[in-house]
């Protein structure tokens, strides 16, 4: 993690195994420095840049434990998950956990083919949400899949040549079930052995002439739907 | 507009005014060349090179009149309006576009200190959709939401801050009416003049530790409730 907020979240929500700081962060942080419960190593601003993966390094560094957990044991208790299949794009997977964690989601996924969800990039595009959200890793999404139905969650897979449609099913009630949605590639969708699986494949309507959405902001509206289900069914808001 | 996709999508939708291509180009697309309507120049792949702005180019570029129109023109007619005040990341307004034309929305507006929408990379990640949309330009972001209230549209601004909540407006029915979304930047929000000019704030729940969203998952959650609003309303969906 690098930045003082990432920092900051790090060391409030995670493990931090080493610090690395330049003297003018440390004396710009000085409470990230005592609080974070790890051996803190001054380093110069060139060996702080060469640390960083961004253009304008803030000269501090935080080396954590790494954050990924079987995936029963990331979604037990939840009711709303995101499962990644085959996501290739770090920006995108990390905008996904920022908006499963903004839906209220207990946990992602990362499963099959998925890029690695430490991968800095993943980790700038989550803003922090990467803590905020329990991280299941699984090799084989079929694995996954089961993980998902072993804790009681429907398993909803978004797919855009699905017959079944995302607004059919929020009036026909089909969203007030804990549910895990499971994400393709943009490029390629999800595997059809994949799509097998889960109890339904369910389209986002296109009503204008676009051919598809992009993943986070099909991952934010189905995510938001079945929040805004859960919210209406345990009676937190008014029904009309 | 670069790459046989789009300038497929620019021959059918927008007016090319020349077409570049490689010769290898020319025989893969034979069909762009004989519809494209305008001059054809043959040039060398460095010269294609030299045209694009993607890693890959494809050889062929198509030069297209500018989209841009009144606010007043753009979204005379519309039910639904995403208004982008202040968006400096093309990708990010790009997105926007792709988002609103999914959900239906007849223009996409580009008020004050935005990207030019003719940008490469806004271009890009709207994937067709820039031409999909009317497309309105505005310098000065008050008159795009005159020229919004004018049309007969309820301007509703996306702000994080509001204690005004989009699930309680969903509920209430105040999505029902035609509604221009006013959007402002990631970084700093919408300004507060152009606010209080809105007819309401309204903020995304944020169910669970995020801070915010990122703004085409902000934008793809507005609208697509407005869609669904819209089309309970216009009767085309069952109202449970």
């Amino acid at each position: 993690m690098e930045g003082a907020q990432a920092v900051r979240e790090a060391i409030t929500c995670a493990t931090v195994l080493e610090l690395f700081v330049t003297e003018r962060a440390a004396q710009r942080h000085p409470e990230l420095l005592e609080a974070c419960g790890a051996p803190v190593s001054l380093v110069t601003e060139r060996a702080a840049a060469g640390l960083s993966e961004t253009v304008a390094p803030q000269g501090i560094v935080a080396v954590c434990a790494a954050l990924g957990r079987s995936v029963a044991e990331a979604v037990r208790g939840t009711r709303l998950v995101a499962v990644l299949a085959g996501v290739s794009d770090p920006g995108n997977a990390g905008t996904v956990i920022r908006v499963a964690d903004a839906a209220g989601a207990g946990a992602v996924v990362f499963a099959g083919e998925t890029v690695d969800p430490h991968n800095g990039k993943c980790v700038r595009a989550s803003t922090g949400s990467i803590f905020h959200v329990a991280l299941g890793v699984a090799p084989d999404p079929h694995r996954a899949v089961t993980a998902c139905h072993q804790a009681g969650l429907q398993v909803l897979a978004a797919d855009a040549g699905a017959g079944r449609n995302l607004d059919d099913l929020v009036d026909a009630g089909g969203l007030a079930a804990p549910t895990a949605w499971l994400f393709g590639s943009e490029a390629h969708g999800l595997d059809p052995d994949l799509l097998a699986v889960a109890d339904h494949a369910v389209a986002i309507p296109l009503y204008g002439r676009a051919e598809s959405l992009n993943l986070a902001t099909a991952a934010a509206i189905c995510l938001y739907a079945s929040a805004r289900a859960h919210r209406r069914r345990s009676g937190a808001g008014p029904i009309t």
